[in-house]
């Protein structure tokens, strides 16, 4: 039988009995074993983690990493916000956004690190502050996907200042006198150190066309296994390429360029799960399916519907079983999609799994939900209130992060 | 050039003025004039029209649509409490939910009616209401998408009774001396009427079974054509065989049932329009794509990256513009997946499309929104406030029926 990663089934019950069901459940353990593990990454000339915060952004896991010196970035002005009601100070912050802030300058008075995403928002801010510092994101040319597809890196993305505009990148900053002094490429890279090793080439390839940068920001994206058979990157093992390709520019120029890495996933997505409870067990016969209907769904782990994300499931009966059966674990929404076992290729098709003989009542434990799930949701549809959130803490006590909202909230700003 | 659906460029920039981007404004004149269609659905013997709420749960509109005598279909029990603070009595709210709502007996007391969705909650809502009236949902195995994958019908979904459980039905109705006075069988069957005569027929062997049954509810599912090649069902085309399956088993048993349908989609779905601003415009070059950034997205709009939903984009530019380009439009979440041009087949494949040459502040009407989008978004993903709502009255003049989130609201419930 699969275990949780980190929760007991007497841990369970009693959250359940505190705080309810469907309720998020941080392990505080986890988050600092895999902070101090990113700020081990391999670098030559000084290494800077900022936390991607839109990951999970309760302000109790925003201070959490930034009492263990971790930085953030952040992906809008509101999350600046948010980071800095949290504790963080301005000149811990960089933003990389798709859409100017409209309320940038109070932003860059406190000191925030501002990463020009396209050659509008580079032209806006050596406008606004000429002869200031400033980093530039490019889009290198290179993603971990294929052409046509989404993904952050390559033509078929809009992230960053497409690398054949790097003449363009030059006029504007010589016409107000920027100094670019980071460079962003954010290209979401997987797990094979191959592949980081031509990444850091790339992109210190860009810092040679800027004499004044002094930092390279590689982004994140690295790939977590949340299932047993998918494989967590190794940050040692990925970060050894692209320790060499620096300390190699530093030998070719003098140059000793301070990393800095992004990671989200990496931080959070193993170290939370969801926990939820089998409200009911149905059957469409023998031809058909067992189905688990769980209290949560896409209003709390929207991943397998979005794209066919796969999360272990763990069943902690009420009463001592051991018998298992073949379950389809479906959300509490009234939506076809809401399913929490789709097929790892087709976010619509039914992946049934073995489980524990599950009855209504009993427990669910849904691991791997701590990155892009309560802070990626389809929060509030079928008017379901955002879920509590919990940090169980070193000694195995649970603290509240978040209380369960409310109806009135919901309702809060209608007229 | 395509025109937006119902809003005028000077309606669109007093609206961005008055209330900023992005922003779903609703069209009273058109939800009306669909909530009208919907009451005259072809019917035998009476006509109740539920609002089927998850589509778009603002009280505004539930109010409108309470004034026009359409009574509500609610997924949770928390629906219910939003439609009755709204003005809907208990008797005009139908629940059918995939998991028991804890605070039922409330509900029940006030007059809510319950369809059993699970032999479970037939045996619960018997234990607790003994001899009392009920509906039951069934799943009468025949869905309007194939096996294995996720639809409302059929061995593949959880939804509802499945139709082999009718002795076990009966027996729990018997146990606790039932009245099922309701059969519920939404199965989502397109804008076929073949088809609805096949799943009027199929319903009305269901109520065969059950004597005391009064009313036959055939659920929603009626598709609308958003992008000009798709296909709005006519409700006076798919009801007349629906209505005729209703005669004749009045003429063979003499009795005469009542007709509930429970559009959602249908009624809202054309009626409502995201305004957003293009934020910026970016190239990655000649063998790449001209991308448009808008301020809106997944935040508002999933169904794009959800299910690759194809929705219609018009340019307001905000000087006169009578040349086009081809553009990928894309969110502003920092987030691949977040695209609102995707192709029709693959959610994560860019489509673009052939737009008014756009240029950053040039404001974009995203037509077809009213249904799951405000009521289904990955709200709050990257820090953003839930966007505002307006109203578009039958004067022409916007009025805000909820106003924009502030990120204090978004913190409130943070410890």
């Amino acid at each position: 039988m699969v275990e949780s990663r980190f929760l007991t089934p007497e841990q369970a019950r009693h959250i359940r009995d505190q705080f309810g069901t469907p309720v998020y459940v941080y392990d505080e353990r986890t988050l600092v074993g895999n902070a101090r593990a990113a700020l081990a990454f391999p670098n030559a000339f000084g290494l800077t983690v900022r936390y991607a915060m839109k990951a999970s952004p309760n302000a109790a896991i925003l201070k959490l990493f930034r009492g263990l010196g971790l930085h953030i970035d952040a992906s809008s002005g509101f999350e600046v916000q948010r980071a800095m009601r949290a504790g963080f100070e301005g000149c811990e912050i960089s933003l990389s956004s798709q859409e100017w802030f409209d309320d940038f300058e109070e932003l860059y008075h406190k000191g925030v690190k501002f990463n020009a995403c396209s050659l509008n928002q580079l032209r806006r801010y050596g406008q606004m502050f000429p002869g200031k510092s400033v980093g530039v994101r490019f889009n290198p040319g290179h993603g971990s996907g294929g052409t046509g597809k989404t993904n952050v890196g390559g033509p078929g993305s809009s992230f960053g200042i497409w690398h054949e505009w790097l003449p363009e990148v030059q006029e504007i900053v010589r016409e107000h006198q920027l100094i670019v002094e980071r460079i962003h490429t954010h290209i979401g890279s997987g797990s094979d150190p191959a592949v980081w090793q031509k990444v850091a080439d790339l992109s210190l390839g860009l810092v040679r066309q800027f004499p004044t940068v002094t930092t390279l920001n590689l982004g994140g994206g690295y790939k977590i296994g949340r299932m047993p058979y998918e494989k967590t990157t190794d940050l040692q093992e990925i970060g050894q390429p692209v320790r060499e390709a620096f300390v190699r520019l530093a030998d070719e120029t003098g140059r000793q360029i301070h990393l800095e890495i992004e990671p989200g996933t990496w931080l959070v997505g193993n170290g939370c799960c969801i926990l939820s409870t089998a409200r009911d067990v149905v059957s469409t016969g023998n031809s058909g399916h067992q189905f688990i209907k769980s209290d949560t769904g896409m209003t709390e782990i929207l991943r397998p519907s979005l794209y066919a994300a796969q999360h272990p499931i763990t069943v902690f009966p009420e009463s001592p079983e051991t018998t298992t059966s073949d379950y389809v674990v479906v959300g509490h929404c009234c939506e076809s999609g809401d399913l929490l076992t789709p097929s790892p290729e087709d976010a619509e098709a039914l992946a049934p799994r073995t489980l524990a003989t599950t009855r209504p009542g009993d427990l669910l434990v849904i691991d791997g939900a701590g990155a892009y799930c309560s802070g990626m949701s389809a929060k509030n549809y079928n008017s379901f209130p955002e879920a509590a959130e919990v940090l169980l803490q070193p000694d195995g006590s649970p603290r509240l992060i978040r209380r369960r909202q409310t109806l009135d909230q919901i309702l809060q700003n209608e007229v």
